[in-house]
């Protein structure tokens, strides 16, 4: 077995030793005789790994009584809508930010189903960056104010987070858990499972039990976050291997130190920055106060020299680093799980690239 | 590793081949050097497996060129508020049959997004039993029919599909691939992957195109069906594990031969079903001409005595015999990967706990 490094921006790589354990596990879960694919959602096997997953993540994320930790379908594109069908009462105003595509992508959703105001607009900025507290324009009584805390695509993440009045709706698809965060800031944090949690199929939804409430009785139940926290996200069958897999990460997590986590992020991104800054061969395409420490992203002097810098890399075991196809470059997803020698090998690899290229 | 005989009505047992390569695969997918898991969902290997399992499913069902097969998230009761926003435009009514606890799930969520008329109510009709095309009282110009071709909980299930004007719409998330279907006679099918395709965490839905075409602009992007069309069901990140694991399931299913497994489950059932005829210690709960093949329920004399059944069956290595909480007795579900000889083992418990207790 040759296992690459999986540069990704997700699915993304997965810790090894998560992928043995599922492995070893597969045709029989801790003696249960079947799988864990194939327990019942109510049964004891998988209630305990349900209840382990929430109570991981509450300890690692530190989040207060006040809030739900749910487990939903659909992916952060889902939550996109939900968001302003639940939190967004008729006649409210929203705040977005926008701050890139993804950014985007939930302003558009949130415009179809009610009033939203742009409380700051730097999504097509070159370098890519995130609004400053102090350009925010906020809505005097806003439903909440919407960011996006990292931009998987542009490699722009907010570095601390805005305070004001409005409850603060966060999509953390590509950065939850990579830092430790105050929960209490936030009115409701959202985030797919496929960066840094787990494998594709589910969201991650943490939400002030009290802002469920604002939804109208029109609301399907399955779109209600008081479905969900009144269910204990078991109102249907929910994704139990996702679960699964997202149970075993925020174990190696615990294991690890979320601030150990966090330092070893803030290294290995900063290693691929240095890298980038020491030549113009490669030029970063996010401005240095709000480079992601997740998504590091660059480009070379034509599209050519990217193309055969990607296939190189790719021939050499690095995985995945041509840039989205909405924007070109190189993108190096290095999110928890990506091992810091990957790193180390990588700006080896770019060094070599640019001797034989530069 | 000693596996038992699992009868859960979903989450339910897999093809132990589809595991065994499962587990083979998960550090490394066709040397990839990454599991299916951390693959991009735009990149070669899950483009290879998501193209196999809409093509396994077209081959499987017989799905005419006019209908999409699409992978959605949310399971089967994301799909009892989607298929009325949807199919279901302001001013028109949709037809429901009521045939027990599912139908009626998905009628409640109908009746809050539209009109609703109930064309059969049978769904509290002891002996449980589905309603016959005869009793049928459809409304003029109805926007679909709707149908739970088979009732996971009371084990009723529709034998010969009704015929009529509007199109059909069926559920049909525990007895699908079962047997064999004419696709053309339905409008929309849907079923979660939970029983017979695979794990938890998506549904497959077949759409006639021109159907998807009803749904108002106002409807969020990821509650449209033409939206999944469109984009092949790529339009955000899949569900790509269960996809993968469906893939692998329909695959075994070409491989066994649609009719094989038809002919297979009908003579598993009867088996059962003999059994419980056989002597009056076992009652069956369902109407003889619409016993279910996949949900085969029973009762014993008293609670007691089924709870007593239960917990040594449980002992013996058959898993998941309790009845749904909210009805009780005895459910031994027996999708296609439930092994025959399971079923015969299951017979002798049954006469040897009646020897014992009866």
């Amino acid at each position: 077995m040759g296992r690459v490094y999986n540069l990704c921006a997700g699915p993304a790589t997965l810790p090894v030793e998560v992928l043995e354990q599922a492995r070893d596990q597969l045709l029989d879960y801790e003696g249960s005789g079947m799988s864990i694919m194939e327990s019942s959602h109510r049964g004891k096997e998988f209630s305990a790994v349900h209840e382990e997953a929430i109570s991981n993540l509450r300890e690692l994320l530190g989040v207060p009584d006040e809030y739900a930790v749910l487990f939903m379908q659909g992916g952060a594109s889902t939550q996109f809508a939900l968001v302003p069908m639940n939190l967004l009462p008729s006649g409210a105003t929203a705040d977005y930010t926008d701050s890139g595509a993804w950014a985007a992508k939930a302003i558009k959703e949130a415009r179809t189903l009610g009033q939203v105001h742009i409380a700051a607009d730097c999504g097509t900025d070159v370098p890519a960056r995130v609004p400053t507290q102090e350009e925010l324009d906020v809505s005097p009584g806003a439903a909440y104010l919407h960011i996006t805390s990292n931009e998987t695509i542009s490699g722009a993440q907010w570095k601390a987070f805005p305070v004001g009045e409005a409850p603060l709706v966060a999509d953390m698809s590509s950065d939850i858990l990579s830092r430790p965060i105050d929960v209490g800031q936030f009115g409701l944090i959202y985030a797919g499972l496929q960066k840094n949690l787990g494998p594709s199929g589910a969201a991650v939804v943490i939400v002030r039990r009290d802002l469920a409430d604002r939804a109208p009785d029109s609301l399907p139940t399955m779109f209600r976050y008081a479905t969900h926290i009144e269910k204990n996200s078991l109102f249907n069958t929910p994704p139990c291997f996702a679960i699964y897999i997202l149970m075993l990460v925020t174990r190696w997590l615990k294991k690890e130190g979320i601030d150990v986590i966090y330092r070893r992020n803030i290294e290995k991104a900063a290693r691929l920055y240095e890298a980038i800054d020491a030549t113009s061969f490669y030029m970063g395409t996010a401005r240095a106060d709000c480079r992601s420490d997740m998504n590091v992203t660059w480009r070379l002097a034509s599209a050519e020299l990217e193309a055969k810098f990607v296939e190189e890399a790719a021939a050499a075991g690095f995985k995945g680093l041509k840039g989205h196809r909405s924007v070109g470059g190189i993108r190096a997803s290095i999110y928890n799980a990506f091992p810091p020698e990957g790193v180390d090998e990588l700006v080896r690899f770019m060094q070599d690239f640019e001797s034989r290229n530069g």
